[in-house]
């Protein structure tokens, strides 16, 4: 507390960092790369899991465990796959310490080495088909629809709390299909899965797509995705899901029986979300005055906060609080009543800010004499001084009417933060001043594509599902286009 | 399916490794010592994380992450810690592979080794306390309740399916308080904590009791446990709580500021729980059909199978049968409707044994004429038929009747193998014939207790917190002993 936040306007980047920890998020530790998720942090992240949990279910997905460890000469199988994530394991070479001979304490025992390395699972793929070979034989183990929690490792050089980690927590599915166009239907329905739950649960507004052959997932044969804007006008990468063909099959032999007897490979898809999504959750929705959270993710959706002055006065208003506070809780709301007698209510009401909570009720003894409560929104700061008998409907109208404000002032940003352009000087030109999505004509050429990332740092976001798709000419070299696609710098 | 299980009484062993494999539960992995852990496993185990969590939460835990690596200077900070873990450790060394300059294939690179190396956690208390030490500086940061899900690994030569696995799934509490007594009630809460949770959730029988020194956990000052018995007379230890007085905070240096101003170090406990206790699930209750699951945690609670001939049959019976299990699933009941044409309802009926579903409605063209379901108990194999409007409450009393009846088996088969002996030929011969706990008195030294470990393969699972206190001498060399404790051979 105290100390005021950078404002984003100063630095964008700064302002993120201090905001991760100053509201109790994350921090980091002191392992390289490595981040704590402190329990206010962890709290959002549990409601995410809920939700997300939630929905893969009722779409017929079940959870399991896969492990941890990964043999060296699994993740080669694939050969794009180890091309992609070679240059950035964790690499387990022994299995024991011990002391030193010459007493200089603990080190690696020598005698202890692995006949095979073992990587820390960037991802799982490989692990789970070498599994899968196992468990699918005839048309009749198909589909198989498994997601895992997990934490996955990719030693990353330059960090950032929940945007860039050396370790993450995520979900990664990993479905076997019958046939490919099952498999499509399947990576499809995940990515709008993934969208609901970004605009419905984070009130967070993305656009769908699928990336450029160079953007792909290394090993896949589709990859869509989700992608979103942050208000510094660069775009994040919020979710994927792979559609993998037959690669991973192939690789690690997995064929199943048809119901004519024939033998054939299984299709795949592959889809995550981690951690990731707390960054963007952040930056989404936030500040200067702190974090600004939906309701949906709240770990605290209402603080009450009581102003009084010795204890006479604060029995008092406890009693009034009480009934309201189980009242609301009896509702499904997550209430806290904060009768801390060691801070005064405007550090209180300055802490509550900072962490985003939606609804602040405060109750002092005006308010018990009128028999009113003073309510003030996190989002728009409005306050507004209410019967207490309209306080339980009241808060109800909050909390849907603040999830929908911060949706549309995400989606409206990002509305004005998409622009058209037609030459490669105005691309450059708004990329510079603006920001944001630039729906551009492009040849569809690797080469094109490295060229613009290369004298920009713009690279594709995606190709859109939805929108206009009149064809045109590429920006850069005039050569056909057969729609336009979206260009931003990204997280 | 198809062939039969191995029986207890003809190989206890290899009984336990059949049901874990055939129930569907978890299978090894191509990676040594770790499993994955299939769907319907895994959904058991979500219900008792559930259940856990729960427990905690409403006890003032709140849940965090910490990172999976732990750089191997911080593992030695506590001088008997690193003892207890450095020998079974995985060590990560290198943070990238390559091609090789050969062709040959992919190699660690030799130029991306670690400056430090990082040990995969065995358990987190070091890196915790690392963080703890920025998070404490005064008694209002006081008491710290925090738990954590996470993977461990601990690298076993011998390893057996949720028994003894390499990587495995736990939670891990580590809590900080300003005093001594604060510390130590909270270690003893916990230790209540997971009986309240083994006996009422698990329908397990556990003894609560202290370890003895020599089977304490290394940094600990006291370990608190709950010690179970397996149906084959050995005991399992099925959780620890540990008070670690103020070793970790001076290995650490975490220090506050009492309400005088005092800079005093913290007091600590840590405790855990894991996948182990799916192990001792199978084997307190199971038998020689199969799985048997309590009804809190099995996965589904109530399969109906509809028994005819003929598509227009199975409709009929599916008009009867939906709106029952919507009523059911109102309630809150788990129900599987298995109406798939490709198995026979024999098929089936063992399947479902075999995975332990506590109750089974079966239906056919008589009970179609009747109005009725014949109702099975998969813990007693009792059937019934019942009048339709008679299901529902039927089946409410199914579950807690099941549920105290499994309970009552196992505290019974408990209580018939705890057996008093007085002397050291008493107690091999009741060892090797019967089995069980043995409540014999002993000196106090850790020599009797190595002696008769070395042996005879018994240990001391616990000084047990109730029960008979009256003072006598010890079996083997009749020194003075203050009560009796309880041996076993462990898994």
């Amino acid at each position: 507390m105290g100390k005021k936040l950078t404002k984003r306007d100063e630095d964008y980047s700064k302002w993120y960092n201090e905001l991760v920890v100053r509201a109790d998020l994350a921090e980091n530790s002191g392992v390289r790369g490595c981040m704590v998720i402190k329990p206010y942090g962890f709290a959002i992240w549990e409601k995410m899991q809920a939700g997300l949990d939630r929905m893969f279910k009722e779409t017929g997905h079940e959870n399991a465990y896969f492990p941890l460890f990964i043999p060296k000469s699994y993740l080669s199988k694939e050969a794009s796959h180890v091309e992609g994530f070679a240059k950035e394991c964790a690499v387990v070479t022994h299995y024991r310490l011990k002391n030193a001979e010459d007493g200089s304490g603990i080190i690696v025992d020598p005698d202890a080495k692995l006949e095979e390395e073992l990587i820390v699972r960037p991802t799982s793929e490989t692990i789970i088909w070498d599994t899968y070979r196992r468990w699918i034989q005839s048309y009749r183990d198909l589909p198989l629809l498994i997601n895992q929690w997990a934490n996955v490792v990719r030693w990353e050089m330059r960090t950032r709390l929940f945007l860039r980690t050396s370790e993450f927590l995520w979900q990664e599915g990993h479905t076997a299909h019958a046939t490919e166009k099952e498999a499509i239907d399947e990576a499809e329905m995940i990515m709008d899965l993934y969208a609901d739950f970004a605009e419905n649960h984070m009130a967070m507004p993305v656009i769908k797509g699928v990336k450029t052959e160079s953007e792909r997932f290394a090993g896949a044969v589709e990859t869509y995705c989700i992608e979103a804007l942050m208000q510094d006008g660069k775009a994040l990468q919020a979710g994927t899901s792979h559609f993998l063909g037959q690669n991973f099959a192939k690789a690690f032999d997995v064929k199943f029986a048809t119901k004519e007897g024939k033998q054939e490979y299984v299709w795949a898809t592959s889809w995550g979300v981690s951690t990731r999504l707390m960054g963007a959750l952040v930056m989404t929705h936030s500040d200067d005055h702190g974090l600004v959270l939906p309701p949906k993710l709240a770990p605290i959706q209402v603080v009450i906060v009581p102003i009084y002055k010795g204890l006479d006065q604060l029995e008092a208003i406890s009693e009034k609080v009480e009934p309201l506070a189980k009242e609301l809780r009896a509702k499904g709301f997550s209430v806290k009543y904060d009768n801390r007698d060691t801070q005064k209510p405007g550090f209180k009401f300055n802490e509550y800010e900072l962490k985003g909570v939606p609804v602040r009720l405060a109750i002092g003894q005006r308010d018990m004499e009128n028999g009113t409560y003073e309510i003030a929104r996190r989002d728009t700061f409005e306050k507004e001084t209410v019967p207490m008998d309209e306080v339980v409907p009241k808060i109800e109208f909050l909390m849907e009417d603040i999830q929908k404000n911060i949706y549309t002032k995400a989606f409206d940003y990002r509305q004005q933060h998409i622009t058209e352009v037609d030459s490669y000087e105005e691309f450059k030109k708004v990329l510079e001043e603006k920001g944001g999505f630039i729906a551009a004509h492009w040849d569809g050429t690797v080469t094109t594509e490295d060229k613009i990332k290369e004298e920009t740092k713009a690279t594709i976001r995606c190709i859109p599902i939805e929108g206009d798709t009149t064809a045109g000419h590429c920006m850069v070299t005039g050569e056909p286009s057969v729609r336009r696609v979206l260009f931003a710098k990204a997280y």
